[in-house]
């Protein structure tokens, strides 16, 4: 226990060295901070509020709940194809957090500003007589003209997606319930699949240019890709079968073959899903070996304007839920 | 009562609205929005969370807080001399709230678009157990390395506010008791100057390359001076006599002398509080008739890295507390 500073205090002391390197914020003490000149780049804006008990567990670790909140939005920003640049935070804490809580709050942040590349720049500490609250805007910068949108997908472009699918879904399912098929290790990697999102910011740079349409699994893969689907104006054949499962969840799905809805329609994976022009296969395929990150083909863009699941055997699969209603702009 | 549409259909019918004039914000259909490019302007950036019943009263009308929560982060552009440009939005609802206490939420946010040229580019709509907190992110632009800092004022410049100031901290006290000398329409005066600020933003603009330092007066007069004295290095001398009061607070004076402490301790006027050198008075004078907005010496900067309050009388003034500790990036 070390009690609980004034704002003043938190702010100079926990807050304003994570500005380090980031001259415009002036170490949090002007009336705003200053980006830019960026004059052949566009900035890109994203924002994500996380409250606990909705969006983490009211006893997550602090550092983990930091990295969480960076970690969506800068996936956000990998998304559009942005490399990061800075970042807003704001927190609205309640009395009964005290100075140890924020200060691994604060080792949380500063350990994935230096893993990605991000400073803070500004913010506001306010107290909540309800629970910890927290926004991040995160500004990235992309080359002028040159961001992902979700909009560009056209018939005959391949579906991607990176890593691996439905970890973060199956992870939160351990949580509440027995799965099967599990050690205890495969169990605490699906797990902290869903504690800890790994965005995929090198991956997001790398599309630019190639991808016609990208967009962040949050929500479930086929609700994601329903998002740049009715964004294009297109549709899509997704097999089933293609989709890309860790090893952990393959054990799980070959004793609950049901799981298969949760890897499609479960969110939080924090992967890059996205639409490739047929002729570049061979330019993803030497990205996934750069970034020794794989990257699969699970379907194409067609005309018809609608989602068509292939299931492993061959039976067109429906989903009841496209995903879950929680996560981000369209957050629960 | 209308009842509560799903995040989704918020969004679309309420928010994506005020994205309107904005091609950047894609209509809130995208993962991030895009701002610029601006080769040769800065991005000046700031951020304020507002709770219930922390930084307004809980049953305050929709419109009002959507127009306090705005203006608030405007008056902090202003006070940067930048120019209003976007804003990112952060509402965190209890389930309670339904869709007509949003619409008229929204319709507040929509007329203070129009009045202060900005426009929503993005934001986040998650659904909270705690009361009703929003988050406003302002962009605005500044002529590049033209920002007007706290840091800039050297002795014998001369302080100068905006308009007049104390209004808004009286106005609260006559919500928490009985203040003598008030007639029904100025003591509403002062409480409308409380619940809804004007942000000096055309005034922010013409400091620019005349004002050596700048701050929106949000904690109050002496703390947000004293800010500024800080991160320039200097002192100043206020003369209390000069202060600009409106004919409400001259009457509320003469009968409690004492409400002096609240007029220079209280806080949220939002008026603008910089420093000038002594050359351009002659500027001032002429924005001032400009923007039919008084601009009023109140105090000088000197060497010693004090503050001295000169009272009325002559006596010098010792202020118990500097300023509320509430409001902003300081704030409680």
């Amino acid at each position: 226990m070390t009690g609980r500073s004034d704002e003043f205090a938190r702010i100079s002391r926990y807050l304003a060295p994570l500005t380090e390197g980031f001259p415009g914020a002036f170490g949090l003490t002007d009336d705003a901070a200053i980006i830019g000149p960026m004059s052949d780049r566009d900035i890109v804006a994203t924002t994500d509020t996380m409250v606990a008990g909705v969006h983490f567990m009211s006893d997550e670790r602090p550092d983990l709940i930091a990295a969480k909140l960076l970690r969506v939005n800068l996936s956000d920003l990998a998304a559009m194809g942005a490399a990061p640049l800075a970042y807003l935070l704001n927190i609205a804490l309640p009395a009964s957090i005290d100075d140890d809580w924020l200060g691994a709050f604060v080792r949380g942040l500063a350990a994935d500003q230096a893993a990605f590349g991000i400073t803070l720049a500004g913010g506001d500490s306010v107290t909540t007589p309800g629970p910890p609250t927290f926004t991040v805007t995160a500004l990235g910068t992309v080359k002028c003209g040159w961001a992902i949108r979700r909009s560009g997908a056209r018939p005959d472009d391949i579906v991607y997606v990176s890593g691996t699918i439905g970890d973060a879904a199956v992870g939160l399912e351990c949580l509440q319930r027995e799965v099967a098929g599990l050690t205890p290790e495969t169990r605490d990697e699906l797990i902290g699949r869903y504690r800890l999102p790994r965005p995929r910011v090198g991956l997001g740079g790398r599309l630019v240019g190639l991808a016609s349409a990208a967009i962040d699994i949050s929500d479930g893969l086929a609700a994601d890709l329903t998002h740049i689907l009715d964004a294009s104006g297109v549709g899509a054949e997704l097999n089933a079968a293609a989709l890309p499962l860790s090893e952990a969840l393959k054990a799980v799905l070959a004793r609950e073959p049901d799981i298969l809805t949760t890897v499609l329609a479960g969110g939080d994976d924090y992967e890059l899903l996205f639409t490739v022009a047929p002729g570049y296969a061979a330019r993803i395929v030497k990205i996934a070996t750069d970034l020794s990150l794989p990257l699969t083909p699970i379907g194409r863009i067609v005309t018809e304007p609608k989602l068509r699941i292939v299931a492993p055997d061959g039976a067109e699969l429906k989903l009841a839920r496209k995903g879950w209603v929680h996560g981000r702009k369209d957050s629960e």
